[in-house]
């Protein structure tokens, strides 16, 4: 029989799996019942149009708060990795660790959250180690989109882990090192227990493409323009950042940042060395006494979010940018999956101003991924030489198709958690051993709520449905002592029936509803509410075709 | 000085310009002060995420009412080129002129709206020819994804405009005719003054391909599948669901249609004599009680349309078809920009039910476009060699980018003229000459409403920010007279704060604002509820950093 004491090392993905973004993994150690426990990355994501209201998800990481956590790494400083410290972090309770770059950018957002002095955040040399409990935890040096990427050797006494992080092989990262293949190899030949991997672009065939293969591509085309040039990329994305300066420079153009979160990043950037040897910017109120050829803007906004620098640029309202015929927007980024329609709208209405555009779909060499492609990922297989793969950072297909990718690459066992799957990964053969309680929680003013809340879910009905309010005045015997006000919220009218006019109908409707009642029920709230509720619920199913939220305040005077 | 009864011909895009979809454009012909109009097309677009509750969207017609239209020529049977015909029709009342195949669409949808009997509609044979007045409208045969796509050979007086519809070149188009090329080089030969042109993929290089392709790449691709496979295809692409079906015959599998429009697009087809030599199709009761590689399902649904037939199979509530490991998914479609979300939800729901999938991305010749790609484009230019490009049917980006291909292909004028530009294309050099009123109308709850309506602005409002009720009564004084009743909708709470509480709360403070009230105006019910929705408006904001909708309604007693 097996022993309850014995030590297990388990993976437990609560926001990593499932998802493109939020990424937040924990890894147990010892008994069953006396774990301890340290997390990787507390990444957000970000709501969209299905999500009214609602700007910012977090994992719901309730079944940690408690738990024995020794330590929380953080990989890198994109949102999705680090979004989630200032919502968490009050939950979990337990020393940061991340390099300085990431640890500048985790800084700020302690800061935004004020906890900046609850928090001990150590700085971790790249390449350096943290000695945890019963992990010992080697940053290994990858290559992704931002500065100071990094994988995690998670050693334990019953194997390595190998947690990839975000990454891609780039043999020219721009700024930073390239990957750290000879630790990733000795790491494979003294023996990978797991490895948990980046699934995003398992689907796309080749390689990613290198930082360096777009330096080129935009010293290129910036070289080839007239007028004003503003380029929008990701401002983490220090490498791409570095390469618009120069290719500016080379044109000569002057380069004016414009977006806060340029200024934020780029001021991380130079706080650990980087874009030291580059002119200084200008501002944008400075750059529009130069003329249109000596300029080149770098904005944020590529999503096409509606407070960003280029929405505003597209929509004529920013203070010092104007752009406008003969003029160029090269877009040095994707389209991340749910930005469509923005990104849409947002490119009409710069092409609407006469601006010609540029895009990877158009210009395939101003882009390229930071995740890993095919073959990529089959070399990383080779190097690592896992006894386990776990697909995570994907949606379910991406994470099921990349199993089938582990498979063919002979690993022994691949196994795709759902978010809250705990898998226990030695000793013995891998397996999901328990579920925990998992899921999302939503930012919605100000305060965290379950995913499935209440009030959203009333927002979307009201959205696509409208309000009714019905309110009246009882008194003590029950007998109708105001009139009956109706009032429609997103409710429509037309020439042949005006809104006015259905409402008018509508409180006939209630009024009739309350005559039919039994008189010893009209006495009693609810009841009353009821009634109309129903009888109005009817009637605008015969009006618009639809239920809308019907709200009946039944006053007693 | 130019004489006022001089014979004009004018272009006018309504609907069919700066969309993708949402077809309505209108020729006039004769002295400015009185026309004859023809209208080419009447189509619909969707809503989205964007326009909750509104699902489907018409051009604004309204500058045609009362215009001596003397008829309505319907290139094809694409939703966006007819779908508006029963909204718009009592407005524009014109005869209608369609191919057979189109004309038993229009027949359907006619009924649905109530209107046919009301309404003449001609059948025309393909390459027929329409006398309307000063136009003489030739169908030309062209190819597209739905069966009998016309080109419009529009010859008046002035001139001959080839509004080319959508179209492609596709050689082999599986069902239907290939283009009448003969007919445009001979309209080519005679001169075409303008030609009003599809842009849809004027930025995609090379060719769309062709249907044949596709075929034989289904026909390998299910020939190679163990288990059930499912195809996922627009209904109305005939030639599609031929090709499905000889895949299915050649793997010796059984065909059931799934979804209602499978059914109604192909009994129109075989109206007009297609799919008439394939195998009868099966009901998805009776695949149930075939082996699962004996059974083939055609599916709609492709888009993620959450009430069609491959939803309901995601998320397993179809009553007679049941997927899971070992089955299959063809999505022989592509992905409508705005539907990327719904679309992926559905990959992934049916990726965790174990269903493999195959996508145009991952297996790229299991779907082609019915627009021509650029070399397409080029092609139609040589043969037609307008005097005047009119770009149509695209984006704004697309139509720019558009006038620059055909200034590269010669074409002397290229005018991208916006919904509402009306063009002069003869006589003298064509140009915008008037702006005349447009725009879209929203069908809300049965109505056409304006776009920038009340009632879409308020429940967008209330599905960022939700709504409070607040209600009391006030007698003949302007004293209170009942407690005051705060309710919310969409507004959350949490363990901290529930929203209980903050009700309350907001309950006070309408109390305090009411009492800091002047007592005369107490007496006045607008004051009064002005009062009260300021003082919770800024109770909101600190509570929840949002601004809901606040309906106070004051009652009488």
């Amino acid at each position: 029989m097996k022993k309850q004491n014995n030590d297990e090392l388990v993976f437990l993905p609560l926001g990593g799996s499932n998802e493109i973004g939020m990424n937040l993994n924990a890894y147990g150690f010892g008994p069953a019942h006396a774990r301890q426990w340290i997390i990787v990355d507390v990444g957000v994501t970000f709501g969209d149009q299905t999500t009214p209201g609602v700007d910012v998800i977090v994992p719901d990481a309730s079944f940690l708060e408690g738990e024995d956590i020794i330590g929380i790494v953080l990989t890198h400083a994109h949102e999705d990795h680090i979004g989630a410290l200032g919502w968490l972090w009050p939950q979990l309770r337990a020393p940061l660790y991340a390099t300085p770059f990431t640890a500048y950018l985790i800084r700020e957002k302690l800061r935004d959250a004020d906890l900046l002095d609850e928090v001990t955040l150590h700085e971790v040399p790249l390449g350096g180690t943290i000695n945890l409990g019963p992990f010992r935890v080697e940053m290994v040096t990858i290559t992704h989109s931002i500065p100071e990427p990094n994988g995690l050797a998670i050693h334990t006494p019953l194997g390595t882990v190998l947690h990839t992080g975000d990454w891609k092989i780039d043999e020219d990262p721009v700024v930073g090192q390239r990957t750290d293949v000879e630790t990733i190899r000795r790491l494979g030949d003294e023996g990978v227990l797991a490895m948990v991997c980046d699934s995003t672009n398992v689907f796309v065939d080749g390689v990613a493409g290198s930082e360096a293969e777009v330096k080129a591509a935009l010293a290129n085309l910036v070289g080839s323009l007239k007028g004003k040039v503003a380029v929008a990329c990701f401002a983490s994305n220090v490498a791409r950042v570095d390469s618009v300066v120069r290719a500016a420079e080379a044109a000569g153009r002057r380069v004016a940042l414009v977006g806060r979160s340029m200024h934020r990043i780029t001021a991380a950037a130079k706080s650990v060395g980087l874009l030291k040897d580059v002119r200084d910017f200008i501002s944008d109120a400075e750059a529009k006494y130069l003329p249109a050829d000596q300029v080149l803007y770098i904005c944020t906004g590529s999503q096409g979010e509606p407070r960003a620098a280029l929405s505003r640029i597209a929509d004529g309202t920013h203070p010092h940018v104007n752009l406008s015929t003969g003029d160029h927007v090269v877009f040095s980024s994707r389209v991340i999956p749910g930005n469509e329609i923005a990104i849409r709208n947002l490119q009409n209405k710069l092409s609407d101003r006469g601006v010609r555009l540029y895009t990877e779909r158009d210009h395939p060499g101003i882009h390229v991924s930071g995740h890993p492609c095919r073959d990529e990922l089959r070399q990383m297989y080779q190097w690592a030489r896992p006894s386990i793969a776990i697909p995570t950072h994907g949606e379910r297909r991406h994470l099921v198709e990349h199993t089938q990718l582990a498979k063919e690459m002979q690993v022994p066992h691949a196994i795709a958690p759902r978010n809250g799957d705990m898998v226990l990964l030695a000793p013995g053969d891998p397996s999901i051993i328990d579920e925990v309680p998992n899921g999302r929680l939503f930012v919605d003013g100000g305060m965290l709520v379950p995913e499935a809340g209440e009030a959203l879910r009333e927002r979307r009905h009201a959205a696509s449905n409208g309000v009714l309010i019905v309110t009246f005045a009882i008194d003590d015997k029950g007998r109708q002592a105001s009139d009956i006000e109706v009032r429609g919220l997103g409710l429509p009218g037309d020439a042949d029936y005006p809104l006015d006019e259905a409402l008018d109908d509508l409180a006939d409707r209630a009024k009739e509803a309350l005559k039919k009642m039994d008189p010893a029920e009209r006495n009693d709230e609810e009841a009353v509410e009821g009634a109309v509720n129903r009888a109005l619920k009817k009637a605008s199913q015969q009006i618009w075709d639809r239920r809308p939220i019907v709200e009946t305040v039944v006053l007693r005077v």
